[in-house]
């Protein structure tokens, strides 16, 4: 899916249908910390006024999906618990290069493959869950972490040569893969 | 005006209207800062649903303005640069109580006063400047703002007793008073 290179698996989904309480506040956090991710990237590099205008839209929309699933929490009769951490986007993160312009497109290309990434899990929530709002909910949001995996790429080909995007996602995706091989199976968006 | 207890020195219009572009970037800053106090309250009481759901509607106006102030800019055929800092917001959250309740209180009134400050210097702005463009925009933001302050004192009065907000919100007022007259009249929002 999307450049995903290896598929989820299928322990994930039993350790998160046991816990979808734990798996729905871990995916708020999720939200919010992809709007931090658009705010981080705006904050680095202010003088880039589309790359601003591009994370305005995805602040504005992360934001609104953890709107709607605090008020999933809300209607369940649950709240939002502390952030227990995401040790698969630490470890992503940790891949960015050091000098600036690598790191710029490192940031864009780990921010998409995240993006990809929980399209792919929310995709497998919707076709495993039964509760139908939250089958709706999770197919909704996982078309739009489909479109900003696109909008990070597009926006990493608009600074950088095409193949050098192509030859840095690969090998990104290759690290990705193998990171996800070995989770844990817990009951989170990444776990 | 709302709450504050001065006025802004006449000093500080004249050194805006000098140097406009530089307000102009250090509004999408303070912008972009105010977005992340809503993600920073939300994150430091994930318990509180009604106060996530307030601070999302928050983050998403105030990134809605950011969005503005940088097309603004772009118009103006400038960008953005790196944010210089806001010794004014950093002097003033440097009150904040260490413990739990009272640095809830005092975290929420500290946010309302930032924003009926930047209420009252956006109307200055719209009064002052020629543009007629951003004249239109700082009135309708310094409404936004006041309407901001207006939620901070509101949910202050959820979470705490009316006597003890009006008490705190004194001090602090009082406090932030002091901080404005001894200000440089920088060419900044809170300059």
């Amino acid at each position: 899916m999307l450049c995903l290179k290896c598929v989820t698996n299928s322990e994930w989904i039993n350790s998160a249908k046991k816990n979808l309480t734990e798996v729905i506040i871990d995916h708020a956090h999720c939200e919010k910390k992809a709007a931090l991710t658009g705010m981080n990237l705006m904050n680095t590099y202010p003088e880039k006024t589309d790359l601003g205008l591009e994370m305005a839209d995805l602040v504005e929309e992360e934001i609104g999906h953890f709107r709607s699933v605090l008020k999933i929490l809300q209607r369940r009769g649950e709240t939002l618990t502390r952030d227990k951490g995401d040790d698969y986007a630490k470890e992503l993160f940790k891949q960015l290069r050091k000098n600036k312009p690598e790191r710029f497109l490192d940031h864009l290309l780990t921010a998409g493959i995240i993006e990809a990434r929980s399209c792919e899990r929310l995709q497998i929530l919707a076709e495993n869950i039964e509760d139908e709002e939250l089958k709706r909910f999770y197919t909704t949001l996982a078309k739009s972490e489909a479109g900003h995996y696109v909008t990070f790429i597009k926006i990493a080909k608009e600074y950088f040569d095409e193949t050098v995007v192509k030859q840095r996602l690969e090998e990104l995706t290759n690290f990705e893969a193998e990171l996800v091989k070995n989770l844990p199976n817990k009951p989170s968006m990444h776990g």
